[in-house]
């Protein structure tokens, strides 16, 4: 008996190690740099940022949304969908090489970075991160929007520098947020609205 | 009847447009400056990126607390309980004469910034901010851990430099992190390894 109470101790400090671990290595997303700009353009944002922005957006614009969604299941892969980034860096939306490998690079980086957690939970967050990148759910859906939402205010509120910088053009963001422009009001208008205005400021060729 | 329609509309506007001010605004928790760094020590952390973090910890420690607690409005808590610090900055834990004036502070910090927001969506946030501040409900003890563990797990792992930097003492960690070491296993246990471990180390005076 009191081996086995020694074991069941063993087992839940290696459990709690690997969680640790694995808390502690995804402080690295905060070292990955995307391509858009905070909103004082002062420096680009990172994964983390934009992880808590984007759950932020989820429970202040929840109501346009399906009433039935999950929005715990929401939080928690939109919370971590970013962190297969720590080994496969980030990949820029209009950067067609980088998105040739990117699932490949992301998937190998998923095993690494979800493989430090105790089986159960990383069969749980590998599913969840399958999920966001294959779509098909309410709350994959839900996640897809809020990912690029998120940074289409920070680029509007920067007056487009991430766009000039990469000379994009405004075919290419009306097709990375075909998603927004077909989600109903008010999220379409906003969008068609920041894309017409870049547009007609040249900030979008 | 058009005309009820057309007011909708407006108010859906007005309603849409205050929620994304509000959450334009939120961007500068990302330029609140902790006092603790990242786990590579190159910078100290900023609030968006210390939310994001102990948000990911509540999913992966759940396990270790009540499990009649509502993830949900922790994660909500969790994820928002910084950005009154846009106007009042942030207090150092163990800054004694800072937290003379904090709450009257945060408290006007909190009208302006939850102000943005439609009077319902106000109420809720200013109302969770509150429980969160006062403590005693489940949901706020399992944020106060989460405030806590996340700038610990980083303290330890950039081998004390911010309590070096600040000269803290054995006590006051011990007193700060009460409800760390009073958690129950595996928690205390982690809590009271890297404090001991640290003032052997000479990283706690």
């Amino acid at each position: 008996m009191l081996f086995a109470i020694k074991e069941m101790v063993r087992a839940m400090n290696e459990r709690f190690e690997k969680q640790m671990n694995f808390l502690l290595e995804l402080d690295k997303v905060k070292e990955i740099y995307r391509q858009n700009y905070i909103a004082d353009k002062s420096r680009k944002e990172n994964d983390a940022e934009h992880s808590w922005h984007s759950c932020v957006m989820a429970f202040v614009l929840a109501e346009y949304f399906d009433k039935d969604v999950d929005l715990l299941k929401v939080i928690k892969m939109m919370l971590m969908h970013d962190v297969v980034e720590i080994y496969a860096g980030d990949t820029y939306c209009y950067d067609e090489a980088g998105y040739a490998d990117k699932a490949e690079r992301e998937m190998e980086s998923a095993k690494k970075v979800y493989g430090l957690l105790p089986e159960d939970q990383r069969d749980e967050f590998m599913s969840l991160w399958r999920e966001f990148e294959e779509g098909g759910t309410k709350e994959a859906y839900l996640c897809a929007i809020l990912d690029r939402i998120q940074p289409t205010m920070l680029n509007y509120a920067t007056d487009g520098i991430s766009w000039l910088e990469h000379g994009i053009k405004k075919e290419q963001v009306i097709k990375r947020n075909k998603t927004l422009l077909e989600a109903g009001e008010p999220i379409s208008g906003y969008v068609r609205g920041i894309i017409e205005n870049a547009a007609e400021r040249g900030l979008l060729k």
